[in-house]
């Protein structure tokens, strides 16, 4: 059983949690860089969706899904004990570059609380960037 | 739904989560300070468990339950995408003090990552301490 | 004496740190999110600079500057225990939205390890957007 | 320049820092996991006032001092741009555990937020725990 509840679909994947308390600041909201931390456990799901664990890219191929950009645009502040959703899709990709989209939405309401983009690049151990290899197409809706 | 999937008993209460890329450092395990964090999620859900939900206590009540000590034993690392479970339970309580404590597991192989205590006193909200109400004694089993 | 040293000039503010373990992840690097945290102290720095403290316009005038959206692009991943330095400037301004842009770089190589943007907006304490006082004008650079 | 100004003797070492808007939470205070990593700042600056760059024992040895067991008491709320000191020295040393002992106050009042300890014992990448080298001892305060 999965620790947290998950919908999951070829297209994308969603992870659902809790805010948690350490997530807000003192205006009684979420800090707003834990979004980021939101958004990565999506693409970490989109991952196992598509048959990766990205933790096992990382050991057993000592690469690593380098964050090269990222942005995100709040729309409404998440609070405390809120269950939200964060939902993960590839957005663009090509063999040097993988664009993630993003939308973190209230379970209950449907609200959008914020949406964003991460890009990355496919790094080696000593932080050289490599082609992502064919093995991983898949993943990220490369043609083969 | 609930977000994470918990399990529950008049006595405790436990909350599902996976370790987050965020919550590791660079010895490749979760950094220390973040299981305070998953106590804190516990917690949270043992009150739920007794009816309570924590943030309508600090609203409605404008009460908070603060951390006066905390202390947690590290026994075995937690990894990056674990799943892990925390389980919190009242340890002692009378109206001025309550003392949780907390099992930190691994979700498939049972094996204790950390075990731990905090201690609370409760405040309003310039920061003074204040007797626990009755209507929270169900929460914290105190006798009525 | 100032917990961080700094060196500033109307124009922009720039605070010095020490990269924490706590900030590391599993790959020995700064975990992504953690730049939007120096941006966040660089920025605070800025108003102070300038004459405001950003803890007064929030308790004085119950006023906040909230994010409404950020980007970051990493260019060289910082490491435990470098030194770096955040330097924060307005990069637009006008009465109903403000832009500070972020450099990042490693205090004794000059390394540039990222580079962004936060686009703000003033709101109330009901968290309902305000046309920015005339008080804090010069604060942004705008014309009184 | 040390980015940190910093105050230290044979016996302790002493970091000063500013509260961060991400330290706080919807209290307006500082969350309580934070002052773990205060006391780990304040570790490492020991480290170094000793001759010893705790990156380095890391990179060079393979070594690292893992955190075996923490306390901390909290005994004043420490808030959102604070100028605080967090004061380490060794409490007890022997070849296999070292107990640090922690003081953090405000810079300029010198009220105490919090005092705390952490046991640690060195382990090697495998995790297997080490006696300490004899090259730490004067880290330490060991007998040579």
């Amino acid at each position: 059983m999965s620790p947290e509840s998950t919908t999951s679909a070829p297209g994308f994947a969603e992870i659902r949690t809790r805010v948690r308390y350490a997530e807000t600041d003192q205006m009684g909201v979420v800090y707003h860089a834990n979004y980021l931390v939101w958004m990565e456990m999506a693409r970490t799901e989109l991952c196992r969706v598509r048959g990766f664990r990205y933790r096992d890219i990382e050991r057993d191929d000592q690469l690593r899904l380098a964050v090269a950009e990222v942005s995100c645009r709040y729309r409404a502040p998440a609070r405390y004990d809120d269950e939200i959703v964060a939902k993960a899709w590839v957005a663009h990709a090509h063999p040097r570059m993988v664009t993630f989209a993003y939308e973190i939405r209230h379970e209950l309401t449907g609200e959008v609380f914020a949406t964003g983009e991460t890009r990355h690049i496919m790094i080696d151990f000593n932080g050289r960037p490599v082609k992502i290899p064919p093995k991983y197409f898949s993943l990220f809706g490369l043609a083969p």
